[in-house]
């Protein structure tokens, strides 16, 4: 029996005889001579027909039709290419056997091998046919890096002594209290999808210490922007008996060096075809909130779009920007941000906003509010991670509830854990969609979502 | 600055001084002596408090306080027991300071440290009290269980080729046309949680080949049973070029095999909590449907509870314990069940029910009707996985829609991966709460599930 091949391993086969199996995805037919492309899960090949009989089985095929293609694996050098110039060398299967597996009678909409035909498609079109244009190697390729940033992120945090832990996403309150919640019929009961597993994350710090979650949170945010989603997958962790922040902030840069680092190695050829080298993660700067704000105003110029204490997009993409030229990489940790724009659970911080930044600033009014042990972790000027340390005392937190208008009584179960000793605890989440994006350079996080969820699209 | 180490290596560290950081489980005060018992997110230990000035501080702390500990690793031999008796070999520290890390004030309704206790909770009160039980070190054993049997899953697709893939859980339709499906209001229209990623993961066949994907699924059943959860973890693969449903098995006989390793040899402990074995997983039986009822009739004196051509829960319990005798092993496939209690997407059987098994059973009336490549694989009396071969030309797909009453064009978005040309393939699910369930020998699913939900839970 005739051995079958991946076509990641085509350059090993050469002089033999082998099986590959694959979908035929392109067909250049000169006459006596027919060119195939071949696409199987690694990689793509090309495919020479020259026998009479095989020439008149090919032509009968319809593109996308999936195949056993037998045959002898050749390598050529500056054999002309269908473009009609000398080609690199190259790995290729002169075909003796072909047997269609499944019969395809339509003439696909999409043509999945033509590259250039595939980046010329609207956003919408693509998403449109996603059921085929996934299969086009150059956006697959995206989902192959999400599966092999999300395998790294386990692996670090595995090897860091932490359980990977699976949370209920039917919950009956909100993590903020209610608002942007998607509603769903539980047996005649009003449920929510969980817009994030911190609630479960923090209360199995008892249990675990440190715990992590791979899985889709909703917000039911009526956007349709190139940043947002409304269903997406979130990489928590959670981790106890720290000091401060601070830890949780080394956590997260080990462990995207450590993502960084593997996805580079595993997905060379998936980056290459975005011509993106990744850079290596050895550390990443912080600034404070209010010092960004000034350095922003100081040296470029910027002008808040809002009065609120906060950065806006641009503020984000010019703070980005400026460590990218002084310190080589694209990211920065904003911290201290105000404890009135972060949500109830952070940890407050016992100095309030320390720097002065942002005084003589028109709306600039919150310079006075406590501050928080909060970050964001800004990456080619979008935030793609929140998190901090958060109140591990009972008492504090109720406080901090009552402080927002919340009702401890709506929150026994989570409480429950803090009432009989939770440690100093912290956490962040990374968005997976927008983690991939920046790394792409992608203009929209609709892209890295396999298959996404916006307040127009339920489909595919 | 001492050494803080993890209570699993306490055994390397005897004579040495060192930091434990933990939650305080147990106290138990004999005037001049006070045994603390220690948990950390390993293990648990025993402090020896001697000082008069520590005897005093620990005396004002409640169980559950999470503190630093620090003082010198002992092991000591036959050191009297708190039940009196003389102990096996064992390592305590010996305190010399201590620091509580968060108020505690009030008693803990739950004593966590103690077995018995937590063994004679009701299982109502179990999950009622889920925040604090999940910290006991048994029930907690279930689900670093549950996280190694994830990882070996993934570990072992991922070396066999196959790519992780997040699908979305938010859908405009149902797998199965329908049914049991949980509504949620999306920006005024309808949308429905998955039931299953069965038609992403097929549509990934055509990108991928092969995929998995590991994430919750819901079931809007109205049980309230021991086997049944309205939300469970899936663990999915699907895999193309295909030759039949044995590939299928043949897959997941070997990926078992390496998850039961895996966990027997990374938690050993957690298994002992439980007084478990795990057997080794070489191959696993086969039995079609027909020839399963004929055995279990003949053999078993069984009597069908209806007249369906199927399996009940009786039949399913006998059925593993005849393998069991057989085989040592309590696994079997079940095969070839009769194409309409499958789903339509099931390949049928060209042969049709091969097994001319149940003549003269009373009401059993489906004998002669068409079967189908798909299988269920029972464990200890239980189903834990269905599969199968599925449909993969278009027309056929169809055809097999309209039968069954369902509208092609409701289907748009999965049918168009078959139009354009999918592989023969096939897959299968594994219900994560099931198989942990199984290995343990628990009575109920929901003592699997992290925070279990059913038709009367929906905290915590």
């Amino acid at each position: 029996m005739m051995e079958t091949i991946a076509l990641n391993q085509a350059a090993s086969y050469v002089s033999q005889v082998v099986r590959i199996k694959g979908h035929l995805q392109g067909m250049r037919d000169l006459g006596q001579i027919i060119f195939l492309n071949v696409r199987d899960r690694a990689a793509s090949i090309q495919v020479v027909v020259e026998r009479a009989d095989l020439l008149a089985q090919v032509r009968g095929l319809a593109l996308e039709t999936p195949c056993f293609f037998e045959g002898s694996m050749q390598a050529r050098q500056g054999r002309a290419t269908p473009s009609g110039q000398n080609g690199a060398p190259t790995t290729e299967l002169v075909l003796t056997a072909i047997t269609p597996l499944s019969p395809v009678t339509e003439t696909c909409p999409i043509e999945i091998g033509k590259q250039s035909k595939i980046d010329g498609l609207a956003p919408q079109t693509l998403l449109d046919y996603r059921p085929l244009t996934l299969r086009n190697e150059k956006v697959r390729a995206i989902f192959k890096i999400e599966a092999e940033i999300v395998r790294a992120f386990r692996q670090y945090l595995d090897e860091q002594g932490f359980t990977e832990i699976h949370s209920s996403k039917l919950v009956s309150t909100g993590t903020e209290g209610g608002a942007q919640l998607f509603a769903v019929d539980y047996f005649g009961r009003r449920a929510y999808l969980a817009q994030s597993p911190q609630f479960y994350k923090q209360i199995m710090v008892g249990a675990f210490e440190r715990v992590y979650e791979v899985g889709p949170v909703y917000r039911a945010e009526e956007h349709d922007t190139t940043r947002h989603l409304n269903e997406y997958i979130s990489l928590d962790f959670e981790m106890g008996f720290i000091q401060s922040e601070q830890d949780v902030i080394r956590m997260q840069v080990a462990c995207l060096g450590h993502i960084f680092a593997e996805v580079a190695g595993r997905c060379a050829k998936e980056f290459a075809l975005y011509g993106i080298t990744l850079p290596q993660i050895e550390s990443i700067a912080q600034i404070s909130l209010s010092e960004a704000r000034e350095l922003l105003i100081k040296q470029y110029n910027w002008r808040p779009e809002s009065s609120v204490h906060d950065l806006d997009g641009e503020g984000e993409r010019l703070l980005c920007s400026h460590f990218e030229k002084s310190e080589g990489l694209s990211m920065v940790y904003v911290t201290n941000y105000p404890h009135k724009i972060r949500p109830f659970y952070a940890m407050p911080c016992a100095n309030g906003i320390q720097n002065g930044a942002g005084n003589g600033v028109a709306g600039d009014t919150t310079i006075n509010e406590p501050g928080s042990r909060s970050f964001d972790l800004l990456y080619g000027g979008l935030e793609i991670t929140t998190g901090g340390q958060r109140i591990h005392e009972y008492a504090k937190l109720t406080e901090s509830m009552k402080a927002r208008g919340l009702n401890p009584e709506d929150f026994g179960d989570y409480l429950m854990a803090f009432k009989h000793g939770l440690p100093p605890h912290g956490g962040l989440a990374i968005g997976l969609e927008r983690l991939a994006k920046q790394m792409l350079k992608l203009p929209s996080v609709k892209q890295t979502a396999l298959f996404p969820r916006d307040i127009n699209r339920l489909t595919p």
